[in-house]
């Protein structure tokens, strides 16, 4: 059986230095492992809509600026499939019918669109279309017959969600959809960066994230005024690195070889840490390493985005491609599935012969 | 403004003097009233499937008796426009984006769903597509530009939930659906005729209708069985009319000509109901005259569903030519829609431009 990967992002930011490590970085490594036969990568800005159906203008500006985070990261369009969720109409139909495959309580004990519900503050006022996503994320799996999905742990109610679809499918109507592996990712310092105020989660309206498409001066200023230790005064004080920003950066991007390059009296992140933590080592000092770290590593990007950049209409292209590519692959599911439902009426010599033979007998 | 009918029924059994009297009839004489720009009636199997999901035969089977019974009934493929629900995908994704804006709330108060979700017992296993039909059903409505929906007194709150979505889509992203009006039935005596065994609905399970399809034989048999007024054991008894569904069946279909050809004894109904009422009426004499009345009706119907019947295959024609119409009248409206909440992005030339010129500045 191939091996299919479907992930993507909801465009309603750019993306940041969270999306890199969390997700992007190891989509890359994946789509040039050499393993999967097809990588699909969308960008739901249908899902976006879902809590957005009032400001369309941001879902619609965000596009470009996720599709340029993704290129510059390194995903090719030759070896992946760049996709926009609502260009694929096929999709909506395959979440119409999954939907008789679902109880309403079974969606109201959904875990993930419980807690993303209080986030988003909805409480009684959920739009439906939100309400319902993980059956419409069940139509974005299917719909590519994936066999991987890249997600965090707190996807996995989600995961669980599209297998039960599959399974009922399935069981009525005869095996057509491919229940999806999860892959999770192996780093587990990488899932969830902290905004560079300390708060837990990066967000565009507390102004606390490092976007990929930063200058590197932008980058460097908001890592010098990154959130530390707050009982860190002196730098003769001890230092807690356990919830420091700085450090879980660090855990996340640096490796042995940024030490010798940019900061050679240690040996590894460990002696670091240690250093801080029994006193003596300045929070300046760490952050203009973590600074050589991310720039390092944001550098290239940045460049292969000034490249893109130049050629908006060429992404646009390749965005248009790539969804036509994927409705390609979206219609023949829903073709098996209409058939495997048996509502290709037109199509289906059968039944018309079957139902003119009943009324002529 | 164009005046344009959508109406239809779920296929999921044989259509019976219950729907005739209720709404086909009154259908074909908006048909042929030349009032009406267009007519779309619409076999709704999509949402005959929201619960019947694990039943799909049934719904496939009863699509040519819901397409015959129109036909008969003097539905004509020429003035009106004959759709299958579930060949216009463009209504799945109409949906989509109007589930974005109603709240869960919202549906949970709809006094209909509320109603046949008691009616179906289905409580807290309610499919999902179950749930949210009535932003389906505004999809269908919308869909088609509809300015008249004739329906029954219990369906008003759907037609509220349909004119909500479209107020709320105009006011959003710019006038671009039409508000549909409702048109009730002027006879209400015709709006719920009850089974032959009294129960207040005919039902299939209940085995107490009269079907349009029925042989004369049948019919005649189905009446002279009929249940009426259970103390109205001797001629000479007083009967009661009030609930008594041969009376009720004759408010709805007999006519004064009815007397003159049939029961020359009485002028009209109420001498007949009187007479019933004060005694001295024996229930066959009444059962016979309503036989009449109702074979009188249904024999042109019967004759031309024999024909029709000579040929399944051109009626899955009909079906067909009329299905592709239909879906070229959603596909323009859908790409309204999409080009109102500016998601056409390939097609949007200003955006392009706009981002590229934002990038280069």
């Amino acid at each position: 059986m191939s091996k299919i990967i479907l992930t993507g992002d909801r465009p309603t930011g750019k993306l940041h230095v969270g999306h890199y490590v969390g997700s992007l970085k190891g989509r890359v490594q994946l789509q040039n492992s050499g393993k999967y036969d097809e990588v699909f990568i969308m960008i739901a800005d249908a899902q976006a809509l879902t809590d957005n159906a009032d400001n369309p203008e941001k879902v619609r500006q965000n596009i470009i600026e996720v599709a340029l985070d993704y290129l510059s990261c390194g995903l090719d369009p030759v070896k992946s499939t760049l996709l926009i969720q609502s260009q694929i109409p096929e999709l909506c139909e395959l979440s119409f019918y999954y939907m008789n495959l679902v109880t309403v309580s079974r969606l109201q004990r959904n875990p993930t669109v419980k807690s993303e519900i209080q986030m988003r503050n909805f409480e009684a006022s959920i739009p439906v279309g939100f309400f319902t996503y993980p059956i419409s994320q069940a139509a974005d799996i299917t719909a590519f017959k994936a066999t991987t999905v890249p997600v965090g742990e707190d996807q996995l109610p989600m995961l669980e969600q599209t297998k039960e679809i599959v399974r009922k499918f399935n069981s009525i109507y005869g095996e057509t959809l491919v229940e999806p592996e999860v892959l999770l990712p192996s780093n587990q310092a990488c899932l969830r960066l902290p905004g560079i105020d300390g708060k837990a989660k990066m967000s565009k309206s507390l102004n606390n994230c490092i976007y990929l498409s930063d200058s590197a001066d932008d980058v460097k200023k908001k890592i010098m005024n990154m959130f530390t230790d707050p009982n860190h005064l002196k730098v003769s004080d001890p230092g807690k690195v356990d919830g420091n920003p700085v450090f879980i950066y660090l855990d996340a991007f640096c490796q042995e070889h940024h030490f010798e390059e940019f900061l050679p009296e240690y040996a590894n992140l460990d002696e670091l840490k240690a250093h801080y933590t029994r006193g003596g080592l300045g929070d300046v000092k760490v952050k203009r390493f973590l600074n050589e770290v991310i720039q390092e590593e944001l550098e290239p990007i940045r460049k292969r985005r000034k490249e893109y950049e130049k050629d908006i209409p060429a992404i646009y292209e390749i965005l248009k491609k790539g969804s036509e590519k994927a409705e390609e692959v979206a219609a023949k599911t829903l073709s098996e599935v209409k058939s495997a439902m048996k509502i290709n009426y037109f199509d289906d010599a059968e039944l018309i012969r079957e139902q003119a033979e009943r009324f002529q007998s």
